[in-house]
């Protein structure tokens, strides 16, 4: 094997962890040399447990170090532009998880500063490389169900987050339907011209007091003609709800949750099996990886990102979006989003 | 057993040799006296077939039969509410195939007469005596799954009707979705407050020629707080496509297609079943004996009937609202709709 | 339509009962003309309640009845043979429910009645007539999944019969694997030649009092050189268990049960179904619908009948072959049955 | 994390390699630190691609080695027992893919050493610890589908392996049948007492030729009273096929193949999914991980490992059980085999 890619892991949290796990035991050509985290024990642990030589507090080691060859941004969301902009600067490629930012300037800043490095950017809507999505993007792509007419996203969530998480996650649209807003995009194999949302408190009132929705039904209108809706609810008490179904004008796909096991127990009471798989780390672990993978082998091999800048910036307009069209409870057109 | 139900059967097209053949084979105390059908070859066919003692051209001899308890209204829809008049003036109960008219005023005048005459009338929506919605409907009538929070209810046609059954449909929201609109309101138990209709001709132009759409996802508002949305399509290539799915505060129940066989057959190539049933007279048959069922059984031992002349008005209604919501493109409230 | 056949029914128990409720309401080209009980109040309430002209008491009333084209013989399993050779004699056509008798010259004494006669005999081996297992017939036949070489047939009863009914069934081999070594034959279209019997009692130790068993797998070798595996159990506490699985050198084809409905329910305990239908008249209702047109066609038609006197014979002599391999604990050729 | 087990691994096969790719990215406290191959090419790939620090051609390296805790034994079956009676005499823990030899009495002198030795030995039953299987075992040992009464092993592979395989593989029963040997011990939770089997070949004439068989149905009497069935075809051109069923006197438990995705495609020809996974290592590549992760902790916290050398033993002693019956055509007891 030649040269593994050098990684910077900025962000040692949950997701962080996991990448640093991925990047240790799963893929080949890459390691971690640098974890940084403000809270120095984290990024410690996450040195310790994942095989990364260095752990620091600041990131600007990270940024500054010749040795790194990309960086993998975990931090908080608030940090990503920043990080990405001094990243660029420094001729670092760039895994940053999403959303980049929910205000569209500050998107477009570090977008530029990406283009004038020359530096790859990829981000981490992980969701396109799991084998049930892809595989339905295939389906579509390949004309194997001909022309698509309607699409349903259901992402549901087994609980809702807690309460200070919600008050900082930008809302329903921008932290949890901004995963579908990209898997209709990337599904669809076009753009969403119009959004009409139709959504409210029925999970938990405490949501509604933070200003926020936890049941949403979004109709989108693409520009191929075809209709969707996404489907959220942040509570399916059987697990963690992840499907889509797509008709085209030449039969259909759909497809099931993930479950720990293919075990069917018949009794007299039910024919049942046991709940899907519960957690999105679970659930989601391969696509985790696989997106990681396809970045380090596009950075070491010199070829195009799956997942670009444009493509993190456009759900984010998608959210404000659906955000206006509750509030106005009317259909909004992408273009009617100003910055 | 005791005296049969004496039943005139008005209409002896498609619909009205299905409740014909049930009504010899698979009603017990019921028996069809009369057939009525302008087309008097039609009337006389069906009476072979289906044992029918009389055929006539003309519904009124039915009308004024004493020897008829009740008829069953399987004529052409605009024939619907005058044929209801008239038989609720002579004292006959009344089964009447959907809908009753598309002109609100033209209903009231109907139900009125039903009202005054005292007599029972039964619309025929089928769908509601299917297993697998009735399965539906007990999941939330009985709280198995809480409170309901969102519906999907999928409702394909295997391939268009033909351009002249299109022209004189009432447009697929009075004609397809009519069926979709009941479900809606049957299932959750509640009404619908307001709808907002995305739609598009992707499968035929001459659909949109003749004014009309043929791929539609249509966004309802419940009173209890609750979402919906209905999929449409006139062109599902692998068969009849009719499913529902709700999710609930303690769980979710969705159904799946009935099929001819349950036999799976797994070569090289792919794991594969036959395609579902492509035809509504096959899918929903127990469906039409179980609602006509209920209507002899109502009649002869005067309970009410459970699909009533209002639930005959509402889809109508609620299809009125999802054309203006589409051509206005904006939520529309079912109390916007006046007449 | 022509004239319908005329039916004499012999036997008004539940069997009996099952078939007049068919030929009355989903047979249209036949009619029970006369039923003969040794319980005449059976046979009156079986007329009354299924249109049937004539209640006697004396089956000999049917035999000699010219209006009578054929006889359905659902009486005591005793009484088959000694019935099928009078009616042979009086030139009726022949519908018989299996078994045709426990005993093998018996059965040839009734056989070589029936074909000195030229009368039509067809057996009630209704499951041929299953839409599953008729779809498996199928993909063998076909080619669809190539040269059958392993055959699972899982045939499990809901609960035991009561015990009266184990003391005169002929035993387990005789009173339900006998429909299993039909389907074998039948599906894998060709003959077994060797069986081997593995079974016990599991469920009910008054099953083993009365020399019987409520367990067993039963191996056969068939003449293509292909293996099957027979699964019989008297109880499945989930319901009614009738599957088959055959791997070919092309392909598998497998069938799963039938349900009361699709509906999945998924709650914070799993995700589940109803039951399968529970009792083989609801299974398998259809079947016996279309064994009995197939025999009524056959008739009028004068086409062969699809289930031979032939068909009934043999699984008989694997329940002898089968029960012989038991009780001496090795393989038994069909060869080594002797009569 | 603390210092973790230092293994040697002897062969770099396919797998050895699996294993080797496992203890390197998957098992936390573990580390090949010597990987040996008489080819010595393969010792340095395998040491390369999967971070072993040292490859040698000899495994008396390993054996010698005080720096090495455990081996793990990949090599050809006939140096198995060798081996392990070395690894023994040096105090080493074992962890041995099956099967230990085909021998009986060269198995005895193996677990003579390991037992005088007091090191632990595990044997690579590797599907014990699949999900599905798992699940199966739990449904049994918690009573939830109550006594057990009838079991069904399917396993089939995908296509026959390659001749000189099939040479040297020590026949269908001791090379595939023995994993299933395996399940039936350990789901049943009891012994097998007698075994009948039926075998042919149906695939390849020149597995004939070869004196083995490609097609088996072995029925198994347990202790406990119940019995089983084993489903073997070295052809299932639709994929690997592993399954298994089990009744009991309260409930059945079953399971399916595992998918690459859960994506399924209805277009007008058949509703349908992709093939199940085609290759062992694909389907249980979870498996190898947790059984090899299992050893490791059971070393290091000095804990019972969960497939014993007797775990190794009975199953060999099993397929030369089915081989004896085949080749006298009549159920052998597991007693009659003698060494």
């Amino acid at each position: 094997m030649s040269t593994p890619l050098n990684l910077g892991l900025i962000g040692a949290g949950r997701i962080g962890r996991l990448h640093a796990e991925h990047i240790a035991f799963r893929i080949p050509n890459a390691r971690a040399l640098i974890v940084a985290d403000v809270n120095e024990m984290a990024a410690r642990a996450c040195a310790d447990d994942f095989r990364v030589k260095f752990a620091v507090p600041d990131y600007q080691v990270i940024i500054k170090s010749p040795a790194i060859d990309a960086v993998v941004i975990c931090s908080a969301t608030h940090t990503h532009a920043q990080i990405i902009q001094e990243a660029a600067a420094a001729g670092k490629h760039i895994f940053c998880e999403k959303p980049i930012d929910f205000n569209l300037p500050v998107i477009d800043k570090a977008l530029e500063a990406v283009e004038r490095a020359g530096v790859k950017l990829q981000i981490g809507f992980n969701r396109r490389f799991d084998a049930n999505y892809a595989r339905v993007r295939q389906a579509i792509a390949s004309g194997e169900i001909g022309q698509p007419h309607l699409m349903h996203i259901i992402s549901r969530d087994p609980a809702p987050p807690p309460m200070e998480y919600v008050r900082n996650s930008g809302g329903i649209f921008l932290d949890m339907t901004i995963h579908d807003f990209d898997m209709a995009r990337f599904l669809m194999g076009c753009e969403v011209e119009e959004i009409y949302t139709a959504a409210g408190v029925l999970v938990d009132p405490d949501i509604g007091e933070a200003g926020d929705f936890d049941t949403a039904l979004i109709t989108l209108k693409f520009t191929n003609g075809a209709f969707g809706v996404i489907d959220n609810s942040r509570q399916a008490v059987y697990g963690y709800d992840q499907r889509v179904e797509v008709l085209g004008s030449k039969g259909s796909v759909s497809t099931g949750n993930n479950y720990p096991n293919s075990a069917v127990v018949s009794t007299a009471e039910s024919v049942r099996r046991d709940l899907p798989l519960n957690f999105f780390m679970q659930r989601y672990v391969e696509s985790y990886v696989s997106e990681l993978q396809q970045f380090v082998d596009a950075v070491l091999q010199d070829k195009p990102v799956s997942v670009t800048g444009v493509d993190g910036k456009i759900p984010v307009i998608m959210g404000i979006a659906a955000r206006m069209s509750l509030e106005e409870n009317r259909p909004v057109k992408l273009s009617e989003v100003r910055w």
